[in-house]
């Protein structure tokens, strides 16, 4: 098995060095060919579907479950929609991040770069298979694709179709490869391979990310956990507090920016408490006051409530209890506003709107590979940039140094 | 020695949190008290640095480990100089990488914030205690350093002068901390201290940064070796060719960026090789034409040449033997040097000039903390915004995700 997967890495490697000099319009070519092959492919991609839901039934995998699961018509649609729009992208390779003359004449360019091989080590939803296949190859990289086994069948029709229109573009059909084990133990060989994977993405449950961190010799950007918090602030109009709030909880209570905790200023308890309660419990929500509802991440229609003295004692349970995914503020006073800005540290701050914008697509990256709750590299919503790395370019005459 | 570690971890910590948020116009007074307070201390710091030059030849030191250890009094003022540089450079904190206004009036930043915690492992020269402090501490962040045995003395008296300035400014004294413990032990103990430290920054030969890369448990940027190339291409200037050749190999053979292997078109090998030999050879460098010698980081005056049938040839060998440092092409021709520029991958490609030239004070940087060869989060010199990240910043009027 090692030597199967060190080999898969070789090869991703090879891959990557040819497609780091493909020009945009040839990536955008194979794009547009893998949407239109995945419209022409649907029966295959529907029976390989239903064969994993009919296993996944048969082993007694929960309905939410086998919903992330399965494929139909309308999704794969979906699914070649974003592919289409991931060609209309802008191509990050190349792009110009600085330049500077020295004063010797020297030109010095600072250029967006490939990362290279990407290790991408997902759960359930087989979407993930196309779209981290997409964006990372239109930032040029290669991928090692393993997603969960639930789905296999179904990523394995949608891998031979990639690699398929990569060969009819005569691009590197091992630019994107699924893990050849479909093992624990091979996604840890796969996470050790230092110098031929540049970057693993493990995205999924809590477990999933933590497995990766920890067997990892090559970088992590992690995906970890969203505890989302918001304060309601003294002042907070009433419908605006009501109307953010029960969006943040119930619009999707099972993603990482749904709001798990919500904080709200004691002044203002008995006036907008209240509503706030009914109207999560007419959606069905259940609160929780008790303090071991702090710091927990639900993914489901309950909420830790606290009342807290004012800002600073949002500021402090945030630092304390957050995850560092989402962190919101409902407020009219400017300064508080921009106190929450400053002093709380997170992938994405929000004032007076919800957390569950925190996304690619809503705030404007287009299709994302997930969100990043590192420090390192990239933080927030990952789109193509995030893919990318630098290069210094410097340009002389002749000169040498004195 | 685990728990004083962490406890120094802990401290950290707490004090990135306050610095996190300190204006530059503080974090600028400190570091002018820092350049006064080693002009002030010289007698100290003298003090310790020839006690630590009295052991170290007592112990056998080279000499040439001896004189990077050893500080007088032009290299303190050199120090101080480079500090007060730092409190000149613009602050990165809270600057605007980008900014867009989404369609349902969401305005969307991401702004540059400190990294956090970093940890700094480097080997004898002293002036690296203070300058990572004041990159680091400039850049919003707490650091962790742990210099050289040998310059142990001579590290104490300079965290005592950072230490006792950060009180002076009423800025957290724990924003700069020794590790408490010399050992290679207590490096290992520092690398596997997850959520603590954001960063760890291995700076010096090989071994120690193999050691950092083996052990590490949190993110590593790394600074590897350099195994820097030139190739001589067709009709490159004889006189360019002798001036950048002996000036990248012979100006400081012991550093990354000096020159390693020549690589010569086999039309001009007749023309250009023996000239620059005799020039090198009159400089006192040996010429090493035998296969063994590719890939070697000589760090002396030692240079490995090989004829090579041209271009390609030239960036084949560069993908494999080379180190994703520095690598250089000499040619007069356009086509080629574009092509140099975009398919050789490493930190900084360089057209008709010196490698050399690969430091952040010639790119244009200022002051650096190493030159990384690592390809995710940052590549290159590591001047004040290699030492931060990002945070994304959503400021809305009430809207909710439909």
């Amino acid at each position: 098995m090692e030597e199967a997967i060190r080999e898969t890495c070789l090869r991703a490697r090879a891959a990557a060095r040819r497609l780091a000099v493909v020009p945009a319009d040839r990536k955008n070519a194979w794009l547009r060919r893998v949407a239109k092959a995945l419209g022409d492919s649907k029966g295959v991609i529907l029976g390989a579907s239903s064969a994993d839901v009919d296993a996944a039934k048969k082993s007694g995998l929960s309905d939410a479950l086998i919903d992330r699961l399965a494929l139909d018509e309308k999704r794969i649609d979906a699914i070649a929609k974003g592919v289409l729009e991931i060609a209309e992208a802008k191509d990050p390779i190349g792009e110009l991040i600085e330049k500077t003359v020295r004063p010797n004449g020297l030109a010095v360019r600072r250029v967006r770069v490939p990362l290279g091989v990407i290790a991408m080590v997902y759960e359930a939803r087989p979407n993930v298979t196309v779209e981290a296949a997409a964006l990372a190859v239109k930032a040029g990289n290669a991928v090692i694709l393993r997603g969960g086994s639930d789905a296999q069948r179904t990523n394995d029709a949608l891998l031979a179709i990639l690699a398929r229109t990569l060969e009819a573009e005569q691009l590197p059909r091992e630019a994107v490869q699924g893990l050849p084990h479909p093992s624990r133990d091979a996604i840890r060989v796969l996470v050790r391979q230092e110098g031929l994977i540049d970057l693993a993405i493990p995205r999924g449950g809590e477990a999933l990310v933590r497995f990766v961190a920890e067997h990892a010799r090559v970088p992590v950007v992690q995906h970890f956990k969203g505890v989302c918090h918001m304060f309601v602030d003294e002042g907070t109009d009433l419908d605006m507090a009501v109307r953010i709030v029960t969006n943040a909880k119930l619009s999707r209570p099972a993603v990482c920016n749904a709001l798990e905790c919500l904080l709200v200023h004691e002044k203002e308890a008995e006036r907008l408490l209240p509503p706030i309660v009914r109207a999560l419990e007419t959606g069905g929500c259940t609160i929780r006051r008790d303090e071991a509802a702090w710091g927990v991440e639900f993914l489901d229609k309950i909420l830790a409530v606290r009342i807290v003295s004012g800002l600073d004692e949002a500021i402090a349970h945030v630092a304390r209890y957050g995850s560092g995914h989402t962190e919101a503020i409902l407020t009219p006073n400017a300064q508080n506003a921009a106190r929450w800005r400053n002093e709380v540290d997170c992938a994405c701050v929000v004032v007076n709107a919800s957390t569950r914008f925190h996304d690619g697509g809503e705030l404007g990256l287009g299709a994302e590979i997930g969100i990043a709750t590192s420090r390192l590299h990239w933080r927030g919503p990952m789109g193509l940039e995030s893919l990318t790395t630098m290069k210094w370019i410097v340009d002389g005459e002749g000169q040498i140094r004195s």
